[in-house]
């Protein structure tokens, strides 16, 4: 495909860029996948990126068909057509190979360009995501996977997993949901003198959140003007979200909290919110708590604590982070009752998706993190 | 004004109607307040209900100006200007008396409506809500009421409250979550064999919640596509809530429940929808639960319990009860962490307002308490 | 089917109403092709009218499903499942047919539901709407029709062929589309002294408009947000204009104008709205043009003219009519370069659909022409 | 303010561009009136511009205020507070100032500026767009301005008049209407062989086209899910359009076309389409006019032209450009009554405002043209 070249020209303008990375050279990717909604968000943001070249673009159900078929926004980019899947030709012709499928071609197509030669594969679909392969068959019943691939697999969640990724071979990108809510809880660790054994989680997601997929419930007339509930028993990003907390020891008194999610609808296109709500004994004062976020995120460029002055949007919403990999956190505790209450919104494509996965492999690459990631929000949308 | 003759004019399609109900006699009904959102919906469903005439509607701010000024759709349907308020007149005048306005104008004119002469009023603002004086000043410090009347006052949750509703002076109607929540958890009282000690509640409100005043996270710039995190330490609904489930029982183990909220701004101009979300001891099957609510809501024509099947929005949606008086409601059990879901959804200006608002004064003046309140929902928009 | 019985249930609220009525009798209907969008919303109207009763509902392709399937919003109305069609059996439980399904099909059930007795049938489809075969064929080849009917055919806006409708035996409803730019455009009959040889439409509207048909285009990803072209060229309303125009007597010194229009689709689920631009010879001030419509619509009770003063969405609106059978008009002279703008908005769904159909059924009947379209506009929505 | 510091600290991560951008260096450019929409949208282009560095923001009603007050995306990306206009710091700190005020401030603060040394002003505001005083006074009558001024300000559409930009002491940056009007038109030099002798203009808009006063019409209440017309007499962007036509030579048998315009208002945050239609004499193919659309634009990387084909999104559509510097355009011609459409669609405040205001200022100051504005449209939002 003429994906190469069309990239090369697209860049020109940020040639310099390149050349200016000094010593650093790009790499070439490919993005199995392609036609789906994350694969188009990850071809937007790579066409941008200085530090990564487009190589092979891949879609099964479209081969032959114009990258920008699906992608309108594309057009004169530089995207040529989608080849077929080719697990040898991608392994051969790519550094990394984001597979951005549904999780049943993703199991089975990771170790395929493993063994092809590949030597880095970031896999956005949760095929890898859970290492016990119990969990998985529960939650994921048709999807087949190498169960050794996925207990080498690293969650790809850099602000949790930083140090893993430096020597990862496959890297599990988080859920959408699952990247908010750990993002919002993991500041719990740093809280003493209470106890509180079990979170409710409410999640509300743009329609970007369920896939491409034609379905009656996700057509405008139906989907527009809604809060539909889905899921109101349990998300399947809540076992992915127990796993990571369980493991980076989020906890009260010692044991994991119950935690559980119901999930709706909203009339957004792209975007999520979580919150979630914890009733607890003990004392904990709302600076107490928010002191935990700016020491947990004083580093971290990708998480910006609200606290709630000095804007006429000042607490997390998904509309003050579009097109950016932000995700915005705030806490706050209602003292009425006991209970503390965790928000977080992000771009469910960017930090949900393909963002988080772009600056994942920086972070394995040993690039700076926050390459071809540096577009601030566009707002208003 | 003409609202008198210019209704029957627009009411001579419905005439039929009126001498078919027998020996019911219309009663003539005034609004105060009528320049807001929710007396504006109270001013179209009054203009369609066969036993009730519009003789008084009076607006402070807008004396004088065309009541469809700010009721675009009313074009041509008979109504005149704004009145300046009256109580006098207003109490002459009417068999009823609808008060829409904010609770620092309502908590002095319901008093002196009554002192005029008014048999009965209605008011929709939260004046007089809480009974406790205590709990009142905390929460409205700046609404002044008198404070006996506040004691008399009847909570107009019909649903919950019909029997008292038939003998009331004053109806303070309920705030529209309130509404949704008390007739989401209701049907908890039936429920055996569980211990919860918290509900965590999460509410999404159209922008008509936060009424017609101008303000810059009003605007459309602003308020488009948000999931817009407000009272996250709790809303000032949450103390009705409360006293109406103490007052009727809903309680875990003898005590009631500790209540939080939370609540967000999401992209609908109108309606509402909560999730009600409880960690549980003990052993709870959907199937039990859901035949709580079978038993509680059997004859309740406006409450209608989803089961989730069938349908392309089978779960409660503000989308699917859009100008209609129906809340729908539905029960899951996540067994997983053992978690009881409640979700209910309403069209927030009619359940949630001016419709619940009717179908009070149906049960007060002893009318059919559907009578006015027929209205289909409108779907899709 | 339970239609009736459930029906009946419903209405028990409106029975006042039908006693009421005098001597007028209710009518048994049935829908065709009731899975669609035009389907439920009859469905929707008819639940509420009190001159007839829902006695038969059919959908090919759901026969044997629950009518609510597709109606969230109608459930516990009293529907039962929809029927397989079968004419005969229409035609016999039926005073009067709808036919809501796409012309294809319409084009074959219309000749065989008067061919099995059928007294009255409305086609809301385009199949009967071009009394020209050679027009038909140009626009819709894939529709074949009983050649003879189509002349037969009564085109039914009631604004504009009243008197016809009494005798028809097929009335052929109008296009959304068609039936704001006939209602915008019919007073230009009244207007002399300048002449204009061509009008340009330009037509929004939202995602109903496109019928039920799952496609990308209207996936709610793709759909939300857009200002999406659709029919650059011309819409396929615009042959049944000009057939209407020039039957009609709009013409500029004896000729009809040319006619071009171009459609776009805007983010709404329900609504429609229509720019008509002429540039002109001679003089017209936008008072003389104004009072031409005053006089046409003088004793339109659904047409109502809008001089845009006095109210916070003071000209046509979709916004401003949802759920409502009103077509709001606006006539304008922009004497800089002599052109005149003639504006209208309708609920597609209503006015543009199925409440137009009730209505020419009404006139058609001899019963009142406002018997079940009385509701007022939903507004905010 | 410390904008200049914070934005050396965001723009650490495009520090190899700059350096890479050879021997240009950075240019320092102040923004007065930064607390408007098309201000802040500056702010956001510039934080990522490698070319140009924030010196000075002033908000004279906001001074004194934190800048991501009403820019909460800009949220820790270094900008300090607002200062208060002052012309004489503003001159001498900086190279370039965009003047992003409403016109009646503008008017005075360009000369103010000029006088106290500034070398290049760019104004978005209309205060410096019609060169004819009597045109300015018709449209703007409240705005006073330097006469001398406004006849030597270039007018800011770098596809019209990229020669004259070089040269520019004073840039008039077009309105978004005008904008897209333009871009649509120019090809129109190219035809031969017809006479069209009027243009019928429809525009659509979302509501930052209004800019961020307050108003009830702008209230997500009214503002959401309308088809709004504004202006349907014609639209104060009309004036400019005509004197920018006349003196690039669209015209047809030597005459410039009547030109008229109505506008609406849609349910868009960001974007805006305008369909342009003429009815004409003569003889034209489709393939003729896409031709001359293909010939003007060959060069022109900001301007796509669509031919309708291969995309679920495949004619110009304010959703495909989110956030870039697109103006998408298509032509068509509807031989049945020979009448050709012109579309175009563009994000207002980027094409249509700040993008293009930066567009200039690379051209004025020899900077690459795409510098700054490289980024891809955000979709699907």
């Amino acid at each position: 495909m003429g994906g190469a070249d069309a990239t090369q020209a697209v860049r020109s303008g940020a040639a310099g860029a390149e050349a200016g990375q000094g010593a650093q050279a790009t790499k070439r990717v490919g993005v199995v996948g392609a036609s789906g909604i994350l694969g188009g968000e990850l071809l937007r943001l790579l066409l941008g990126d200085p530090g990564l070249e487009i190589e092979y673009v891949s879609a099964q159900s479209k081969a032959g068909r114009p990258a920008t078929e699906l992608n309108p926004h594309l057009k004169d980019a530089g995207l040529g057509d989608f080849e077929a899947f080719d697990a040898a030709s991608a392994a051969k012709r790519c550094d990394v190979v984001f597979v951005a499928t549904p999780p049943e071609t993703a199991g089975r197509a990771v170790p395929e360009l493993l063994d092809a030669g590949a030597e880095l594969v970031i896999d956005l679909s949760p095929a890898y995501r859970l290492r016990d392969p119990e969990r998985h068959r529960e939650w994921y019943p048709d999807v087949e996977r190498d169960q050794e691939l996925a207990e080498q697999a690293v969650y790809g969640l850099p602000e949790l997993n930083r140090a893993a990724l430096a020597d990862a071979r496959v890297i599990a990108m988080p859920g959408c949901f699952a990247t908010a809510i750990l993002l919002a809880a993991l500041p719990l660790r740093e809280i003493d003198g209470i106890t509180y054994d079990a979170i409710a989680v409410d999640g509300k997601s743009g329609s970007t959140g369920s896939g491409a997929r034609l379905r009656e419930s996700g057509a405008h007339t139906w989907r527009a003007n809604v809060v539909a509930p889905y899921a109101p028993r349990g998300h399947r990003h809540v076992p992915e979200v127990r796993q990571a907390l369980g493991e980076h020891g989020v906890a009260s008194n010692g044991s994991p909290p119950r935690l559980g999610m119901s999930t709706y609808g909203v009339d957004l296109v792209r975007g999520l919110s979580v919150g979630l709500y914890s009733f607890f004994e003990g004392e904990l004062d709302e600076r107490t708590l928010r002191r935990a976020y700016h020491r947990t995120y004083r580093d971290e460029h990708f998480v910006r604590v609200q606290v709630g002055r000095g804007s006429a949007l000042p607490l997390p919403d998904p509309k003050a982070v579009v097109g950016s990999n932000f995700c915005d956190v705030a806490a706050f505790v209602d003292q009425s009752v006991g209970r503390f209450v965790l928000i977080a919104a992000i771009d469910n494509l960017v930090k949900g998706g393909s963002g988080q996965a772009l600056q994942a492999c920086n972070v394995a690459l040993g690039f700076p993190e926050r390459q071809g990631l540096e577009a601030l929000p566009v707002f208003p949308v």
